[in-house]
């Protein structure tokens, strides 16, 4: 054979856990979590490649276990908490992994309220929105990342797209009457990249800033707005010195209605999924000196 | 050829309508519908089929036509009452059209509270909810429907399974403690089949009451739980007689944590999709002579 | 309670089975069953919804356990044949289930032929063509569906739509080059209601009946070509004397090229999955009466 | 603001294009292009994202149209022929972008055979399995990507994992006796990084190098097949100089009979998605002083 390996890899994807924290004299008041968990391994495991020795595989099947068993024994109040119990234990417990890379996907709970009083262990969910954790220990060190993917948001005012490329590729009219819709992935570094002490507040502050800074922000262009967003959740916590957006246009298409003798008023649109523009911006606070 | 049509029918599926209404003096307070409208006609049809005579067709872009363009020609506030003309629509336009059934099922959209203000024009979305709406107009006469499907719901206490059939196929132990997570799918009928002027208040007061009693009720089975969610529904609106549910039990397993030395507490759980149970009842109000 | 059940049913979806059955003198030939299996079921379970009691309930997951046991102590060489066995099942060993429907999708695994030879246990497989078969056995007697759902077919020449109603909300012109991309779901019903003898055959010539008219009919109307479909299958096998057909029309929208300097000439299409149209046809066997 | 950027790109995602290719002297054999079209583009936007300055953009509607247009003034016969012109473009035509990526995932069609005759322009299609090919041009030069995602196989023999680590997370028994299942992601490197000339050929065979390895192989760990199957590929054609592949692992687990007085025999089995092993190589050819 006249091939070798350049780079491998392997994990787990997709192990889904539901952890019930009980607290109060009755126990009764829970905490739930639902995290979708997928671990990569790096290290020492070519013969397995070459030869099918498994001699130094730790089986997914194993890997998957080791998720529901850390869970039960180990205390954390965030995805980033638990993505950084996880990876530091693959790669303090087998010498032969020499970096893991756990990816956290946490599906919400938001508890229900019932005529006023919040229900201590009844929930609605099913949001298009999941908050991400990612820890990832390399031998070059541990980065902790924490995120948000899929937060669905339109402004039907607001936004508008004019004075671009003028070409013949161009049938696109200038708009001031637009509806800006996307969903926004947003994942953020900590500052402090081993420790998810943060983590929650982070979270929290900057979901308010990048809301409140889409809904208030006059929007020449998405890229504009993404900039305003990080630009915002910067300001909101100092915890975190980078954050990268990406924000899909989703389009909603004016329908013409003028074929019906009726005239165009931004009002009647086509909702579509595809295509759809893609807008990407990692945004870094500048440091004293630049 | 040996064959006849035994029935028929044909429309337009997934079509997609975003209506912006302003409101206010200044027009900048915005509701915004998000719709998925799918059309089904039927009537005398047969020819195309046969003979591929398509004069009495109305063609599925038309009827994609006829969407926007009666969105834009119409006030409504309820997809049902939009179903609603747009059943009246086809039945009363087209001679050969007999019967019409219009599903639409509605995005939600919600407002985003900027500083404890609700924004004019700036929504989150992106929940796996639905409201739904059914008009179907047929020679027998109409019958409108309201709904909601997809609402996620999940309680991690006040839910047993208990005492049921035991025989060579089960190994279910019986459980007192487990999570009861489910996604709801409501459908009711109106008492009054041709008017909508109900369907936001019975759409209001159907949900209040499934959220509240699925939250508060004690399950001994999820067809219990299921059945008393009916009820509640039935008793918050008179607007209504009639309501069909079904509701997948989307099991929380159990993870078996003794191979590790560990106890198990119902506190760590497999999360799964698949299979799911599926509980259905159809609940409908006592007459007074019953 | 001022509510009582107007119908109720419950039982286990998507339970996914692979049975491998090895023949040859070495046993390494392998007939390799994937399968996605629904059980309904009917009877009397009101206890459980009025009351919680489920003396009478056969756990969803005592019926997961029974497909596995009767898929490895029953021998079946078709969907039909297995929904057919799970069906009679439930109604033979349950005194309290009156009625029971199990639907099964089978997904497809086609041999992988190496060097011209078919392997003896490795098979592609991905396709969005699903196998189906439903028995529905209730107090009115048995009924045994077989079917295909999702088969993906297009045809770039050889189909037209024109001389449909014209009126206000007909925007589209008359083609006579369009192409023509759907996905048929086709169920049929056996003559012979309790028997899955035919099952094989009836599903190879009416798949091999539906692709080749489809294929080679000159369409002027989707409903044409399914009328045809549906007629050339039941000429295909005496076994069967009814078929559903539905076929969504998936769109694919001529590119307007003259904004660009270029003519159109209906060989650049946007691809589209929605809106769709949609048309059901069910076409059965004349009487030699009729 | 104390934010600046640290890397931007915008793009159209999933343009999706049919195109229609006739041939022959009656032009009705047709060779049909569906593709979906993924465009990101690098350059100086800086200005929109900081002042909503869009003079240098190119909106996504008119890479949109490029894609339509291109599509019909070009000839090519592979993705990659279509990714490498339309990537070409866009650094070729606007002086501010420096660097264009151009990701095509194809849909296969396949010629449906009638009565033994391919037939000039009828296809099924549908398959999970989709040609990929990628042209990623930067200021540090051109490179061309072949690739298919999405291929499924499944081998029910021939397939062991045993001699793993035994540790207090495993649970999982050696076995030689199960179902291999897996979808396969290749991705290869061309050597020569701006000619899509070789496309079609090496991806003929490097995809029947996979498939034939992968039914051939017996099998000691998911690692040790994807392995032989990238060194089958790097041997199958001399146009590819690396393979990166992704494979999961796709379990088929053991229903465990013994609770219903029967035997295992690993022939009944739990289909399932997920959890997932997912396996990960980059396969290079050696070079000769190695």
């Amino acid at each position: 054979m006249e091939a070798h390996i350049a780079s491998q890899s392997y994990g787990k994807s997709k192990v889904r856990l539901t952890k019930v924290v009980p607290s109060g004299a009755a126990q009764d008041w829970h905490d739930v979590y639902e995290f979708a968990v997928d671990i990569l391994l790096y290290g020492d495991f070519e013969a397995s490649y070459t030869d099918g020795d498994n001699s130094k595989v730790v089986a997914t099947d194993s890997q998957k276990n080791t998720v529901y068993v850390l869970a039960c024994e180990s205390e954390f109040d965030s995805p980033e908490a638990f993505a950084l119990i996880l990876a530091n234990h693959f790669v303090g417990t087998y010498e032969q992994v020499s970096g893991a890379q756990v990816n956290i996907h946490q599906s919400l709970l938001n508890r229900i309220d019932v005529d006023g009083q919040p229900h201590p262990h009844a929930f609605t969910g099913g949001t298009s929105e999941k908050r991400y954790a990612c820890c990832d220990i390399s031998e070059q060190g541990a980065s902790l990342t924490g995120g948000i993917v899929g937060l669905q948001v339109l402004k039907s005012a607001g936004s508008a797209f004019v004075d671009f490329v003028e070409d013949r590729y161009r049938t696109l009219a200038d708009t001031r009457k637009r509806i800006f819709a996307t969903s926004i992935d947003a994942k953020w570094s900590f500052a402090d990249g081993d420790s998810a002490e943060q983590a929650n507040s982070s979270h929290d502050a900057v979901r308010k800033a990048l809301v409140k800074t889409f809904a208030e922000h006059y929007s020449l262009a998405v890229q504009q707005t993404l900039y305003e967003m990080g630009g915002a959740a910067l300001e909101a916590t100092e915890a975190i010195n980078r954050i990268d957006l990406s924000m899909p246009n989703q389009h909603r298409v004016p329908f013409d209605l003028t074929p019906f003798g009726l005239e165009n008023k931004a009002e009647i649109f086509v909702t579509t999924d595809e295509p759809a523009g893609q807008i990407n911006g990692s945004i870094v606070r500048k440091k004293p000196t630049e």
